[in-house]
């Protein structure tokens, strides 16, 4: 599939997903390419056909583009609740366990799930897999002391790679954190692995996002399809 | 017991802990105000007798004091490995379990000490108790989402109390994050505790540092007397 072929099936997804937003929520707005069309068709919404909605946002790129279109966006504790929370994913399975954080906003994007009643995912079709692992899972780490975190993770094989950017520095969050991506091709056993990860010290969060996700609207060359979670 | 006499005990303490180093290790300096005796202590001792070692630090307030003795300061990254670990704690028992963070270092004091063949804690007898908790129980948290963490421990009946610095404003730690203060009187399942509190997602770290200490030495009015940990 080509970029732009992708790009339609992200589109349709945000689109679709963008009917789930109903006038007075609180929607929590996620991070990434297909929530960039998710947010261009609320952004419509509210132009258009007078929507209102309070939004939540997981980063500082989805923030902006959201207050461009007039969207009210207030901090986390500045809500009780968030209605309903639509993010994208890297990688999703069956089970609903997911992979996020290529995009480096998984720490604020799993503050925001956790305080969410609903979680809405959005993905094209290249992203619903057999087994999560293919993509490299992100793991946030504190900067301080940092070598040695990778050093264990060496250790343990689960094949580290400081995320850096385009000018060979250490990409930063929004928390100023380290990413570190883990290599790991195959994830068997994703709840030994997230316990392992969270009781590293100097590990802030990791992309394991384990039964959470509700509701994924995949987008699909026939049309977006949803897939419901019924064990959550 | 007054101020001064605690103070007393503290510099004891720090003294016989600063016998530990020697020529050419490398050195976790903790932080707190019975740490600021031992580095009083190894800084009289680089000056006067020529004690050569490279120091760790867990805070910018003991790298600026330590810096200040002419003791060669390294980032943790910058080392393999720290011979030992010379912190202060707020409570420990027999156990050798124990709080810290009442300084709000705890993390970079908890990365350092993860790091370290040997930890030693130096206390004045007042920290030794039966069962820790009466010291609030100090926890690292990111500030994206803290009012509902601190919702969240309050439901779990931990009484939490977010640090505010003289002029009400959160404190920050050396991170940028905010520390939260669990009043929880008495702790009688610190494992159960810390499992809990790690998997609270907008925790970074927490305070509770068990079966970590190899060593404590304890300022008594008799003389500093030292309980060794067999069982870690």
């Amino acid at each position: 599939m080509d970029k732009a072929q992708q790009d339609a099936l992200k589109k349709a997804a945000g689109i679709e997903a963008a009917k789930l937003v109903e006038n007075g929520m609180v929607v929590g707005l996620g991070t990434g390419s297909t929530v960039r069309f998710l947010v261009d068709e609320l952004g419509r919404r509210v132009q258009e056909e007078g929507l209102q909605f309070t939004g939540v946002t997981t980063s500082r790129r989805t923030q902006e583009q959201a207050e461009g279109y007039g969207i009210k966006i207030v901090d986390v504790d500045d809500v009780d609740h968030i209605d309903v929370t639509i993010d994208g994913a890297d990688e999703v399975d069956k089970n609903f366990d997911g992979i996020k954080g290529g995009g480096a906003a998984l720490l604020w994007e799993k503050i925001v799930a956790t305080n969410s009643n609903r979680i809405v995912w959005i993905v094209d079709e290249t992203k619903v897999v057999d087994t999560i692992g293919a993509f490299p899972l992100p793991v946030e780490v504190i900067p301080f002391g940092a070598g040695h975190v990778i050093s264990r993770f060496k250790d343990r094989g689960y094949n580290p790679v400081l995320r850096l950017d385009a000018d060979g520095q250490p990409v930063r969050t929004d928390e100023k954190n380290y990413v570190v991506d883990l290599h790991l091709n195959r994830i068997d056993h994703p709840r030994e692995l997230a316990e392992d990860l969270i009781n590293t010290v100097g590990v802030v969060e990791h992309g394991l996002f384990l039964n959470m996700v509700d509701m994924v609207i995949v987008g699909d060359p026939n049309g977006p399809r949803v897939m419901t979670n019924s064990n959550k």
